[in-house]
């Protein structure tokens, strides 16, 4: 497909919170997508989004680094329970897990296509779990799902944060040497947490803290979805076992990843590091305004990466590794190596943008 | 034995540094020693101690929590190079690893045992790489080693300070399940780093380093010999495979270790967190001052062990475990934990000290 | 007074949050204080204490680097709207300002003394604002706050957190040399917000936050009312200027504070520093458990007091100065100086403490 | 004058460290300026910029956020000591104080112009501390310095990074309302102290560092320079009196600092804050490459500045105002506020790139 003639008219349903600041921020100048209604709770509706922001001590609650765009500003918020999401042909939504469960499927029913940061939607049958340039082929599913749901649009939501760099860096590995099994300790930052409740700074300061309550879990699960594969009607999760370990470190952006894999058929270092940095060509050929030029990139440098230097590689578009090396424990066609990936970037807002070019450009949308 | 009757005079090596202060601290109101000779570069040598500390701007450099004691702050520094070890028992060195090698074969030489924070001989055939608890039986080399160097003294150097932590929590394991495979992701404190020329804040502030260098290989030697069987003149390492990854977070003390262990035979979760809480218990009959009741802590609430809360367990003497659970990708017979260990106490000075209080206890001290 | 020759009974109210929190970890092993009666919100009462703190998850949620009693775990907790203070001497009251304001009176009707840490009560004319060793006189008040109200008890707030280091070090500067005008600029920790919400690790990690909401009010309102002068019914706030700015930055515990201050009379850098060293001991001659040997340290060493390794001098209690010299802007007889003062110990719960030991030393609780 | 026709050849010495990376960072695509040497100790003369820059390790000692460009990267690094300057006509110089003192008058009489971020020079009487849009006209001196010292070219230090900010923000009220006393306390980033040996994260993890070795000193004399007024040869100080007090604080980059200044003549609030909001009108319309639309920005939220979401406001060359009030304890003509200035950008390189780009402006560079 061709870009589209005119910009397509989108909503950001949760426009307040900062997930849907994210949003906001990364659809500012987009040439394909117009942001037309924005949407949060009843507490704003009627407000401008701009007075939705500000607390009566003059504080104003944006939280992104970019400024807000004057026309957003400006515009009303609508209630989410109210918004008619008939008249727009994508609605990214960044409400809480309950929230979703209800109101993306109304927005799908009315036909919107839905592209979604929350979990609610990720583990049923007839929902793909997309990343671009991993799994786009499992859009198949979106037949399917509209099939036995009777929606006219369609519902796609974003893995977890903490999947989608292991993930990236997995599928082409996968494609070329197979996968047996992964080890993974994460060192997430702390906005992966968002802000209600959000990690306070008196947990994490001069801390680590090991454990994020159904993390593990939604990598493990999510991973095997994603690498899996579409037949028939279903998607047959890939038998790849996975193991993880998730901690919060004292980092501001950036999730980072230390992974040890063991693939079916060995693979040099050389390799493995080749099969990486050529991964996501073909997304970058698809004219995609989000897609980065490559998806993955490898350093040298033994002491990269780092979440502050390399989480903004590519817009935070890219996952970044370090350390690929030989490992001596898992098996003899084991590898070992560090991912850095933006967690509200490409593990969020972005990613879910570039999502929503894909269905575009499939015809998926609208 | 019995404790000492009086005090065994005892020096401290490197006195001015970091490592050398905690080993001060450590001593001050120790039961059994009682420092009498301080030693560090020629450019301190000849100052009251307190003076080789305080600068020209009036600032001071003791860098413990712990005030540095009055008697030891009158104590006359000495040049290393020109100190003579005959009339003490002990020698605690915190020398650089260069002069490590110099200075702790004269010391020896001259009668001492040495106990170090360096690695200059950890890896040689007749050192043993001592950790309370753990290996006690290897002081056996000590014979050896006295009879091939012509040694009255000695020298046992403790392990590097995240190696300490993951031994002590899979001692237990090997005894009772036994060891295949340890994948092992560390999160280092700033600490470790000491402060010529340490972590500056630029480089860890909303960050984490992935690499420390020559880390990963001396956890992974000094792990399979720590582990090792006392065989003839030899030790045997251990034939557990050991891969790290070993980085570096904004913590200031207490090293936190994300393990995953595949056993040699089955053990539940009940099973193995018993045989880390009985672990150490001999230990503590000995009567050592510095040995905690148990050597490892092992906790139930998921959010735990973190290190700003659990370093200092049992004064930094106390390796905290938590999350321990079967682990689904390693193999049948895994699990997988976090612990917390005080690198700078137990992992350096304290550890050391409790090392030389087995060395009277055996009669290998003076 | 001698020492009270059986404990006596006291309660925690709002015992679950932070600052009750600290008030049972402080009172845990006092030779006076026996906690009877434990209280909080309705959602927790009927648990025991220990219950009460724990997660679903597991999770439990005691906040404080001391263990807690295991005699406190097992208090059953009770309604903080139903408790009868009755039968306790002293309640400690650590709840939110709006119930406060409904809670305290309560108690203090039926007879009980009320050290709080909340605001509610501190600027009401017949309540006073007590420092210890700054304004016991103040004490005065209650005799008018008791015919006034009615009740046979009492209500004592302690200051706002950033204002008890503030007035522990002017005190002494306004005994000798008089006091015209204080410029002050604090750098304060986030355990000063507390958890609920608290201050977000996203909002303070690599950064300063240049506000916090009515603090400056506060401390320059406080600060007048403390420093002043009881006369009849009334305290006559002193006339010295005060005018602040109050920020926050990412340092766990103790508050620090740059001041400028001008004197009435001059004073050399020396005088000063003897008037802040011989400050306080008074009231550690009245033998009161929590008081330390000496209200201020001051440093020699310019890189002093650092929050880090000076909040717990004296087990929190003591309010570290340094750097104290001429100003040469403020006026001829001005100095400057920075201050640390633990903001969770002698600033809430262990300030609270010694402002009740003083109570039962004037035979004013129960 | 117009722009110049082709890029000025410039060389940059200190090539190698924080400070010279970011002058690189910074002229990598500058319109008027084209890097043509660099130069830096003997250890990296005769390497590629490249090379110098990487360590045995793998590690590439590269610190700025922006890429190194290609083109420099190829660059052959020269002995500072041996460069010739003569074929270039502005010389950066990044080196320490001790190398500036030796090194930029050779550049200086070889006749380039020497635009400095060291301190060497500040104080000499016919030497300008220059601050674009503060005191341009201070460029009198320069004839003066040829004169006196038979140079063709000549020196121009930046002030000290504390002092910009402070001074940017006095000048505006200086000339509407005249100056009488100002009292700053400034949370410096670590970043101000380089590399070498630089801030470790030992000492400012949880912290507040009260005392800045000189650095007081420097921004009060500094201050009373830049605000000062040109009178024939030399340069007769502003009798605004100046105290202040340094401190560090965990922040990467950006300078908080909060002021108190008591003014000459009565200003209301919003009379400070359209001086402030004017100022720096003059030097955009100059056409000057680097010189940002206004030179301070004033925010209306009370939450605001914070140096990580200010610091870059105008690509780090605006200082960020906020908190602007009326002080009710310095005089009857006082205000305070808040500003965080970039000591990276506006505060080091970037502001002496302006300053350079006002030599050339004026004719004076080459």
């Amino acid at each position: 497909m061709s870009p589209p003639r005119s910009r397509i008219p989108v909503a950001v349903v949760g426009a307040t919170g900062v997930a849907g600041q994210q949003f906001l921020a990364s659809l500012a100048n987009h040439p394909w997508f117009e942001v037309k209604r924005l949407a949060a709770s009843a507490r704003s509706a009627g407000k401008k989004y701009r007075d939705a922001l500000t607390e009566s001590s003059g504080a104003f609650r944006w939280y992104c680094a970019e400024p807000l765009a004057p026309a957003l500003a400006e515009l009303a918020v609508e209630d989410a329970e109210q918004m008619d999401a008939s008249d727009v042909r994508l609605v990214f939504s960044a409400v809480e897990t309950d929230a979703a469960r209800v109101l993306e499927p109304r927005y799908a029913h009315q036909g919107a296509a839905v592209v979604s940061t929350a979990s609610a939607f990720r583990y049923e049958p007839d929902v793909p779990v997309l990343i671009p340039g991993v799994n786009v082929d499992h859009l198949g599913l979106i037949e399917i799902q509209r099939r036995k749901r009777g929606w006219k649009g369609l519902i796609t939501p974003g893995p977890n944060c903490t999947t989608i760099g292991l993930c990236i860096t997995l599928e082409p590995l996968r494609q070329q040497f197979g996968l047996r099994r992964v080890l993974m300790t994460s060192m997430q930052a702390v906005s992966g947490a968002g802000r209600s409740p959000g990690v306070l700074a008196m947990d994490i300061l001069d801390n680590v803290v090991p454990y994020i309550a159904k993390e593990e879990e939604k990598v493990e699960k999510e991973t095997k979805k994603i690498l899996g594969r579409l037949s028939g009607d279903d998607i047959v999760p890939h038998d790849v076992k996975v193991s993880c370990t998730c901690t919060r470190v004292p980092v501001l952006e950036g999730h980072t990843e230390a992974v040890f894999v063991e693939l079916e058929r060995p693979a040099s270092v050389a390799e493995a590091k080749a099969a990486m940095r050529a991964f996501g060509e073909g997304l970058k050929a698809l004219g995609l305004p989000s897609a980065p030029e490559r998806l993955i990139h490898v350093h040298e440098d033994p002491y990269r990466p780092q979440p502050r230097l390399d989480r903004d590689h590519g817009d935070g578009m890219v996952t970044v590794v370090g350390r690929l090396r030989e490992d001596t424990a898992l098996g003899d066609t084991a590898l070992k190596y560090v991912l850095v990936s933006h967690n509200t970037k490409m593990g969020a807002a972005k990613g879910a943008i570039l999502t929503a070019e894909i269905l575009v450009q499939k015809g998926l949308a609208g």
